[in-house]
């Protein structure tokens, strides 16, 4: 996943940049990047690390103009080197400078990659946003940047939301499918672009209305109005639920949905489907919060905000002694003895990947005494992985594709388990039809990769 | 305020200290300090700044021995220099090496200052705690070290809790009023002290008991037992409540009282002291959590967790440029816009004290479209400063002085705006006798300072 | 000027790469960077900054293999910007990555970039080395990697030396006319290269013979043997008799030259060409020491070393308040007084460029007393720019454009100033026909760009 | 050794002690402290490092005022600690702030320390200098600032220059012997004092005169005359020849002599008591120059700058691989081979410490064929510790008492060596009387310290 920002008409378009990324932090802590336009040129600074890390006041003070293009990662295709930061900046035919910010993933990547070297191309990232820029580039010599933008399109598959800035101009670009979410607005007389509407907020912009799916919207340096293209390729609309679930902000709304809403409406749902005889509901901090609300309201028991985050866990920190079992697990989280003893639990998270944090922390509970504990779950098992940017470990990795719900309740010791089915997911959302929902049922809209490897890009080692 | 750790009898005595210190990190950021005994030798690193920042790998290398002292400070008397950090290593009669660490407030300071400086004594810092360090010094030509510390504290006045090593032995001493919390627990064979309970969940240590008003326990070097003394003044016990209002952790147990279940408390008899008709409960996030919990439950309306915290906000960031109004609120908290248009509401926060942050997070409610807004605190108006160790600001900052509830109902454009009554926060608690209620009554269980300054320490400019 | 670097079988190819950038140091300071082969892949470290801030042990341990090519740089074409540090490293046909190393500069940059534009190839560097990535990877398809880097040596004009790896493959290339020198050697079984000998010394490597102009030599990964190509395109040689001047450090042998001596022909050459009564000769420090060796033989006066050097002056240096004039000079050379008061002096440095620094030193001498000051220039007024490499300022800053000796000698204050004629700088090396002399007598051995501009590569603003 | 400076009545006063230290940077590479006065209170800030690794732009902002001590450290007493980095600043009688910086060492320390310790008195610090400001607080009840300072200094023996400021005065001390350097002088109309005269020369300063040998001269604030005081304890004047041959700056002038003079004088006495028949003379850079300057003219053979140093050489880095032998001395030092080989060579140097420098450089200079090599040290054996403040090893790692000059020479390969007789070095200054030259020939001038160790102050371990 990543985030992705665009802004045209302001003069502190870096700086609104920065607060911009800030609000789009959780969806990558990789590195970040902020390209403007200034006096005909582009001016750019990428780093590895937090936005605040990356950017301080003497950074920004060398990024001019009132066009900016921003981008925070988190590796989806790539290994996590600096190169392979966004935006990407070259120069094209004319020495004309372009910068690209990404957020997605291609699913013909590797046969566009070969085909471009065969032709001579060079490449300088193994990230897969690099082809578009070959791609643009090629048909430059005969067309406009628009049609060659359009063009490139035609030629890719997958999952790409874009911000482009070239020339002045704002460019911003949704993939036919619509995987991953791209808002617009206004800020005063300036035109706003974030994956996630709660960008808005901090800036104080108005949301207008989501980019479509397959539209690609231009703002000319300086125009008060913006134009509306389509892409050529036509597709059904299959947005990432997994965005609702877990990977939005629950303040941003984005496909027109109202995060918060929806995950509460998955707690009210799962306690449909799963009800208990508890005493109270403890959601897992802060995944499970919004669901647990949900869950609460719908058996009419007490939320309690039993496990305690501990506010000052960074990044950098000290290896614990070997006798300190669990240390990571008890650093971020410490339950409140008196909550937990000799109580029945409804305890409530979002997801399951991988199954250890959970197994830890419910022997946790049951350590210090909980009487039952009841998992509830606000999706369904994740069995599949996905190809459009959400960065799962390997389908052997995935714990629900080795057990069963009854299986992996009885080795994660719990009185029982339940994850929220399908049908009750999509009851949660308002237009049910037009998610993908891959990564639960394996129904992919698009062919897939002929090699399905994060780092296919990186070629076999020769 | 600040946090205290020592530890006896344990091989990784410096790191395990950085876990205590880690948990205690919430009671002091300014710096962070440890210093262990190893081959008859005190070894320290002291530094400005959170824990993690200030300890690495490399330095805890440097820091061997089986006792160690800890210490993470909020400036309450003293500039934040790096000299002010602890704890204060020095050498004494004979070349002792002497550390403590300390938190609270002496409230006799100066005179105890000026006397000392009269007979030749220097000061490198401005931190009341170097007093102890001359008293304890200048009777050792007599006494003992355990009889010196006594001596010491019969001359001084206020909050103190010490941890204190010397020559392998490890002290700790908690003052006649008990103002703070110093808890003792083991760990194994060894021994270990903290301020909260929540640092020993950390390290996995069993909590024995705390350690009394007035009382000071020594562990010998290698010592299975520990010796316990009472000092020579006597006093009333009086316990800060306001720790138990906000500054200790949620999932501790200090004062033989848990925290979680106290504020829940509050929350119950706040309802009931000033119910409403509202849709919902919100609080203000992660303060006003654990009293909304209570306010929801006894008033039988749902809790919400609609306002969004983002995880991503350090300590370093870049100011927004001015047309970006109240930014830093916004950058902390955002709201869920679903959850507040058209809404009646409780909001609930466990203190108010300079009404800033109030006003505007209030104010945004309303913008938003809040229906009402019912503003409930789960402590009395602080009207009165302390000299114990919490730093609240000037009298004439404290918005409770200057305006009554109604009076700042009305400024904050409130529905209605209930504090807890002192009555209410005592029922909250076990023994509610035996606490220092001052900053609500202004009753203080000491005589004061004659200079009533932050920096009375730091001497008129001459 | 930068300085490149390379080897081939060695298991500590990072390691040794880094030391022989630190005696290469003096070429460029501006960026460093490694590459090396392991295991199929290129490994890249690059950064700005000098070679010990750029590489720590950790970034050592992640540069693994037997092959490595370095550069350090000294901007000439493309501002200082992270991306244009050396070695450049992309992907070609079939996935094969290729690291590069240029010292020197094209002459027909501008036109090859604008071609290869047209025909959409990007460029992610200002820098004119990419160029050469892009002629090679356009024939890979059609021919071989050595072919492909003859091809494209056919296409560019200027000066060049490379270091290429590929495949581990390592690749040494010089330039027809032999701009710049570029040495091999051995070290045990491993082949070694470097721009000068003193890198070998520090390695304890022994120099075989310098790279021929015109040649190309390959290393096969394991190779006990070289295998030696001729460029396609012939020319006369040119050496840069400004490296032997000015550039190249007195302890290294190249162009078959030993430095050192060279220097101190120049000196006698001087003082017969321009005697004077003197009672000393004083070097500016350390520029000048060299030549100042031959003058003092020469003229059979004492050389001493008068002017102090302050061996701590760094990079970094907070600025001196206005009242301190001419400060820079005074912090980095001090007089001693009691050698230029009532003396007369020689005073000799290898090159006046924009002559500002000479004003200052010489005003300093006059005021502490010298009573006669003859200056002594170790080569010929520099009256052209340099489109080879040399990073001359502009030629209306060159001061010799502007005035003739007897002018500046004037205008500096000089009792007399003497340049070294180009005959005799030629008496100072062994094959004076061998050299280009164009920064002193303008004949040029290349055709020169359309335009001549350090930063021609950047493009107008648009 | 170190290096102090104050200066009063220049408004940038902390600016000036910041190149006054730069200057003196040679006397001391550990740390670095600046204390001003303004506004009745003293600002100050130390670091562990280099002048310009201490002090930024912003660290000089915070360092108002017009009075100002500044210190850098090379540790003799003490540890590298930060608590012992200078000017030590405290509070004493009365909350007065009084700064303190020291260059030398007491003879008598650990006697003071314990008696004052036995009094109450608490250190912060191993180093000898807190002892002066115990000494002057416990004083300051009965008597002024300037009658405690010359009572403090009726207590120590040993070497002292001070540098002191306290409520706007400006203090320097020299102890009776005059052992280190102490130089005052005018800038405009303030007064500034710095161990060498270098330091003025960077701030354009005039040198007045040195401090008298048991002199204190005290500065009111905004005062354009001083007043001066004798100290009371007599003594005859001994100042450190050492200081003459190896440490302070050629370019200063101090002890009223020319120190590039003396050297001079030094190589000719040399030449004299030791002539060879040899090709030319080489320096060991930079320590040997002067001294050879004096030798070649002396024996009438050319000076040769035969031994390159790399300029780049800093503090930090990375170790070769073991099989690189003498690498540190290599990457220091390249000699030019053209000079070296068949020829037979004067090689100078300032002294002979632990001898392993010079063992590995000559075995390089035979390595490249050296016909003859014939060692000549500008100061006789140092046989004997110093307890003044020059940090020589301890006597078993000093080569001149395990060996002498004939076995010396022997075990390093030489055709001949020879040491400058005392008798020579007297004959190169002024005043011979006046000279301690105790490192010599064992004739200290004061008693010496029961425990004769460098870190005696740091105590056994307890």
């Amino acid at each position: 996943m990543c985030g992705i920002f665009g802004i045209s008409g302001h003069e502190e378009a870096a700086r609104l940049a920065y607060f911009g990324l800030y609000a789009l932090q959780h969806r990558g802590q990789e590195s970040a990047g902020i390209a403007t336009w200034a006096d005909g040129e582009i001016h750019s600074h990428v780093g590895m690390g937090l936005v605040p890390d990356v950017f301080t006041e003497e950074v920004l003070v060398h990024l001019p103009g009132d066009v900016s293009v921003g981008h925070v990662r988190y590796s989806t295709t790539g290994r996590p080197e600096p190169r392979n930061a966004q935006p990407l900046t070259v120069r094209m035919r004319g020495g004309m400078q372009l910068s690209l910010a990404h957020n997605g993933n291609l699913t013909n990547a590797a046969e566009l990659r070969a085909e471009l070297e065969d032709a001579g191309a060079i490449f300088q990232t193994t990230s897969d946003s690099e082809i578009f820029l070959h791609l643009i580039s090629h048909c430059l010599k005969d067309m406009s940047l628009e049609e060659a933008i359009l063009s490139a399109c035609d030629r890719v598959e997958g999952a790409y939301c874009l911000m482009i800035q070239a020339g002045g101009k704002l460019i911003a670009v949704r993939d036919p499918h619509g995987f991953h979410p791209l808002v617009m607005g206004r800020l005063g007389d300036a035109w706003v672009f974030a994956s996630e509407s709660c960008a808005f907020d901090l800036l104080e912009a108005e949301r207008l209305r989501g980019v479509r799916p397959g539209e690609m919207v231009v703002i000319e340096h300086g125009a008060l109005e913006y134009r509306s293209f389509a892409l050529r390729k036509s597709a059904p609309v299959r947005q990432c639920i997994f965005e609702l679930v877990y990977f939005a902000r629950p303040d941003s709304v984005i496909f027109g949905e109202d995060v918060y809403q929806c995950r509460k409406r998955m707690g009210l749902e799962l306690v449909k489907e799963a009800p208990a005889d508890v005493d109270c509901v403890i959601p897992f901090p802060d995944s499970g919060v919004y669901a647990s609300l949900g869950v609460a309201q719908g058996a009419g028991v007490p939320y309690e905000h039993a496990l305690i985050r501990n506010h000052y866990v960074g990044r950098t920190f000290i290896q614990p002694s070997q006798s300190m079992r669990q240390f990571s697990v008890r650093v971020k989280i410490n339950p409140v003895h008196s909550m937990i003893e000799g109580k029945r639990l409804f305890v409530v998270d979002d997801s399951i990947v991988r199954g250890t944090t959970v197994r830890t922390r419910v022997a946790k509970l049951r350590d210090m005494g909980a009487k039952e504990v009841h998992f509830r779950v606000s999706c369904p098992p994740i069995r599949h992985g996905c190809f459009y940017g959400i960065d799962f470990p390997s389908t052997r990795e995935l714990v629900a594709v080795q057990h069963g719900p009854e299986e992996l309740a009885a080795l994660l010791g719990l009185d029982s388990l339940h994850y929220l089915s399908l049908e009750g997911l999509k009851r949660s959302v308002s237009c049910p039809d037009q998610y993908c929902t891959a990564c639960f049922d394996g129904c992919y809209p698009t062919p897939l990769p002929a090699v399905q490897d994060k780092y296919s890009l990186e070629y076999a080692r020769k």
